[in-house]
C-alpha cells in the first residue's frame, strides 16, 4: 500500500471515528439521556459536526484526495477515494452561511410546523416550507446535477439514483396497486378486528421479539435493542449496533414487527465487510437497500403464513389466556388486513407505499417548480382520494402528518418505497437459490436467509451501488413486477380475490 | 465582554462539547456498550483525545490566552483564562512521543498486572511498575514542580496540593488512627455478622436506593442512576449526570452505601454554577472536594444512627423476613463494623484511611528514589502490620492488589484520604452552622444538608483551590483533627471504648 493511501486510510479513520462518536450521542438522546441534557448534547454534536466539516475539508486532505483520484487505483481503494472524494466535493461546495441558514431554518421550520399541525392549519407552515424548498434548491444548484434538480437532494439518501429512473417504476407500480387495493376494500372484510384487539403484557412482547431476534441470528455480543419512542436502528459501529423498539400492551403486532423490522437492518449492519471498517466500502449502500432488509424480514418474513406456523404455538405460550382459540389462519388474516387510511405510519403492507408515491411527486414537482406551495394541501387530498379512495378531514391528517419536510429531508421518502422494490426482488432471487427457502422458515429456521443476504448483499459493502447490486445479485435491473406481483399473489388469497 | 475574551469562550467550550462526547463514550463502555464494540470505542476515545489535545494547543489558542494572561482580567474570567493556560501548559510541555510511550507502556503494564495478580507474582509486574514510573518522572520533569517531585503528579488530581503539606496531615491522621484500631480489636466484637448475612433481592435494593435518591434530591430530569461493574459517577454534564452501582442479593450494604456515595458525588456536579457550564469555573475543584461529598453522604449521614431510625423502618417494609426482629442499634453497629482487612476496596470507615496513607507513603518514597521497586512488597506487608496489624499471605493480597499503578495513575491515591478529611471539617461546621442538622437526618429531611453543600461549595464551582475553599467555609485550613475526633467519638460509642 502506497504511503498516500495509508495517511488517506487515517485521515478517513478519524472521520469515522467522529461517526461513531456522534452516532453514540445520537443514540443515548433517544433512549437514555436525561430530559435537562437536550441544550449540551446539541452543542457538543454541532461541535462534533463542525470539526468532521473542517477535517473533511482540510485543504491537505482534498489535496491527498485529488492526487490519489489521478492515480490508477482498483478494487475497494478505488472507491474508497472515489466516495470521499463525492463527500468532499459536496461539502466544499456548500457555503458556510448555507449550512448555517439552512439549519437556523430547519430548526425554526420544525417548531412551526409543531404548532401547524396541532392547529391543522397549513397556512402556518407553509411560507416555512417555501424557505425550504428555496434553500434546498440553492444546495441543489451549487452541488450540481443532470436532468431533475431533485437528483442532487436524492443522492444524498440513495446515491447515484435518478428520478428519470425511479419515477417511471414507480408509476408502474401505482398502476397494479391501486386496482389491488381497490378489489381489497370492495370484500368489506376487516379480519383483524377482534383477534387482536386484546391486552398483552409488555414483559411477554419483549420475551418474544428477542426470541425471533435470537432465531434471525442478531449477535447481542455485537448489539443491543432498547426502547425508544420512534424505534431506528443505529450502526454505531459494524461490531457495536444499536436497535430500539416501542411496547404498548394494546399493540402487539407493532412491537413484534417493529423488532423484526430493525433487527432486518441491524443484520446488514452487523455483516457489512470486517475488513473495511471505518472506510467508505465498509458502509452500507443507500437507504433504499438498507430499507430492503428490514421490510423483506418484517414482511416477506414477518408476515409470512410459513413464519408463524412455527411461531405461533411460542407466542400463545406467552400469551395463552389473549390467544386462546385464535388459529393459524385467522392470526395471518389479522397481521395481514388491509384497509386504505390517512397515516403512513399506521399503513399496511399494500396501501404504504402508494403514501410514499404520492410524497415523491409531490416533493419533485415542488422541487423543480411546477407546483406552488399552497397548491399543495388540494393536490395532497386530491390524490389520497385518488390511489387510495379517502381524503382527510384536515390538513393534520393529510400534507401536515410527516416531520420530514419540516426538517428539511426533501429527497428522503423515495428510499421507503424504494425498499420495497429490493426487498421483493431479493427475495423472489432468494427463493429462487434456494427452493427450500419457506420450509426452511416453517421450521423456525431463519439462519439460511442470513447467510444468503449476509453473502449477497451485505458483505458487499458499498462496493457496488444499489442500481449495480440489484443487478448482480438478480441479474436484471430494478423492476416494480417483483412487488407488485408478490402483493397480488398473497393478498389475492388472503382475501380470496379472483386473478 | 471583550471579542478577545468572547473568543476564548468559543474555543474552550469547543473543548468542553468534546469533552462531553468523551464523557458519554466513557460511561456507555460501562454499562450499555456490547462487548465486542471495545476495539472501535477505543480508536474513537483515542481519535477524540487526539483532536482534544490538537485544539488545546494549536497556536492561535495559545496566543490568545497568553494575550488574555497578560490583561488584569478579574474575577471568572480571571479563573478561566488561568485554568485554560495551565492545563495548555502542561499539554505543550509533554512531547507526543512521550504520551505515546506513556499509553503503550500502560497498557501493556495493565496486561503484565492482570496475570502477575493471578499467579501473586509481584517480580512479572516490577519491571512495569519501574518503567511506568521512569516515564512518570520524565513527565513531571518536563512540567515541572517545587519541592518534591511527586508534586507534578498530584497537580493532576488535586490541583494546587503539595506533598509537603499533606504528608504532616497524614501523619497525625496516621497517629490517632492506628490506635484507635488497635483499641477495636482489641475488643473482639464483630457485630455484623449475622444481621446483613441474608438473601435482599436485588429489586428491593434499588427500591430503597432510589428512594434515598430522592430525598437527597437528585434531580432524575437531570440524570440517572445505572448499573456498572465498578460504579462510578460521570459528570457527562451539570444537567447530564451518570451515576452507577451495583447490587449483589448477598451484599445489601453495598448497594445502599454505593448507591449513596455515587448520590453525593452527583449532587455535586448537578450543584455546580450554571451560569459556567463549559468552562472551568463550571468544574469541580478537585478530586478530593468531590470525594468529600460522596464520603460525607455516604459514611456521615448514611452510616449515621439518625439516618437510620427514619430509614430503617422502611427498609424492613421492604425486606420484612430478611430484618425481622433487627433492632436500630444492632443494625447501626453491623453497618459500622471496624476489621482490619487486606483488601483496601472492602474496607470500613476507619481503616480505609490507612490503606491510603500506605499507598501514600510509598509511591511518593518511590518516585522521589528513597526505595526501589524491588523492596516494595516487603515495605507493604511491613507497613500492613504496623498500621492495621495483619500481614497479607502473598503479594496478590498485599502490594499487587489496586488496578491504579498499571494505569501510571500515580499521586491519585491521596484523593480518596484528603476527601475524607474535607468531609469531617466540612460536616463539622454544617452541624455548627445548622444546630439541627442531626434531627433533620432523623425525620428524613435531607434537603438541608444538600442546599448548605449547595451554596457553601457546589456553587463556588473551581473559583478557589480545594485549600481556599477549606479556608473560606470552616475558617481554617485543612486539619486532621476533624475526621480523627469523629472516627474516635462515632467508633469510641460503637466499640464502648474508654476515651
Amino acid at each position: 500500500m502506497s504511503e498516500k493511501y495509508q495517511k488517506f486510510q487515517d485521515l478517513t479513520g478519524e472521520l469515522a471515528d467522529l461517526g461513531h462518536a456522534q452516532g453514540l450521542l445520537g443514540w443515548d438522546q433517544e433512549t437514555y439521556m436525561p430530559p435537562k441534557g437536550t441544550p449540551r448534547r446539541a452543542r457538543s454534536l454541532g461541535t462534533l459536526a463542525g470539526i468532521y466539516h473542517e477535517k473533511l475539508t482540510a485543504t491537505p486532505f482534498v489535496e491527498l484526495v485529488a492526487g490519489l483520484r489521478d492515480e490508477d487505483l482498483e478494487g475497494d481503494a478505488q472507491v474508497n477515494v472515489s466516495e470521499v472524494d463525492r463527500e468532499q466535493g459536496k461539502a466544499l461546495k456548500i457555503p458556510k452561511e448555507l449550512v448555517v441558514e439552512l439549519s437556523e431554518t430547519q430548526s425554526l421550520a420544525h417548531e412551526a410546523w409543531v404548532e401547524a399541525r396541532q392547529k391543522a392549519d397549513f397556512a402556518g407552515f407553509a411560507p416555512w416550507l417555501g424557505k425550504i424548498l428555496k434553500l434546498q434548491r440553492e444546495v441543489a444548484e451549487r452541488v450540481g446535477y443532470e436532468g431533475s434538480i431533485y437528483n442532487a437532494l436524492l443522492d444524498e439518501y440513495e446515491p447515484h439514483a435518478r428520478a428519470e429512473e425511479i419515477a417511471p417504476v414507480f408509476a408502474g407500480l401505482r398502476e397494479r396497486l391501486v386496482p389491488l387495493v381497490e378489489k381489497i376494500a370492495a370484500t368489506g372484510k376487516y379480519p383483524a378486528r377482534g383477534v387482536l384487539d386484546r391486552d398483552f403484557p409488555i414483559d411477554g412482547q419483549e420475551e418474544f421479539g428477542r426470541r425471533v431476534m435470537a432465531d434471525m441470528g442478531f449477535d447481542l455480543e455485537a448489539g443491543r435493542l432498547d426502547v425508544a419512542v420512534h424505534p431506528f436502528c443505529s450502526g454505531i459501529a459494524r461490531d457495536d449496533v444499536r436497535l430500539t423498539t416501542r411496547y404498548s400492551a394494546d399493540n402487539l403486532a407493532g412491537s413484534v414487527f417493529g423488532t423484526i423490522h430493525e433487527t432486518g437492518h441491524g443484520l446488514y449492519e452487523q455483516g457489512l465487510p470486517a475488513e473495511a471498517q471505518g472506510l467508505p466500502v465498509g458502509q452500507s449502500v443507500s437507504l433504499g437497500i438498507h430499507e430492503s432488509q428490514s421490510r423483506m424480514w418484517e414482511n416477506m418474513v414477518g408476515r409470512s403464513r410459513p413464519f408463524w406456523k412455527h411461531y405461533l404455538p411460542g407466542l400463545k405460550e406467552i400469551f395463552p389466556e389473549q390467544l386462546e382459540g385464535v388459529e393459524l389462519e385467522a392470526f395471518y388474516a389479522a397481521i395481514n388486513q388491509v384497509e386504505p387510511s390517512l397515516i403512513r405510519v399506521e399503513a399496511d403492507e399494500v396501501t404504504y407505499s402508494l403514501h410514499i408515491l404520492l410524497r415523491f411527486e409531490l416533493e419533485k414537482d415542488l422541487l423543480e417548480g411546477k407546483i406552488d406551495v399552497e397548491a399543495l394541501p388540494g393536490l395532497w387530498n386530491e390524490r389520497m382520494e385518488q390511489y387510495l379512495g379517502i381524503r382527510p378531514e384536515d390538513d393534520a391528517q393529510g400534507v401536515l402528518q410527516d416531520v420530514h419536510w419540516s426538517f428539511g429531508l426533501i429527497g428522503y421518502f423515495p428510499t421507503y418505497a424504494l425498499g420495497n422494490l429490493y426487498a421483493a426482488q431479493f427475495f423472489a432471487q432468494a427463493r429462487q437459490e434456494m427452493p427450500d427457502l419457506l420450509a426452511q422458515i416453517e421450521q423456525g429456521k431463519l439462519g439460511g436467509l442470513k447467510k444468503w443476504l449476509n453473502e449477497k448483499i451485505h458483505q458487499s459493502g458499498k462496493r457496488l451501488t444499489a442500481a449495480e447490486l440489484v443487478e448482480q445479485v438478480t441479474g436484471q435491473p430494478l423492476s416494480a413486477d417483483f412487488f407488485s406481483a408478490y402483493l397480488e399473489e398473497k393478498f389475492g388469497e388472503v382475501y380470496g380475490l379472483s386473478s
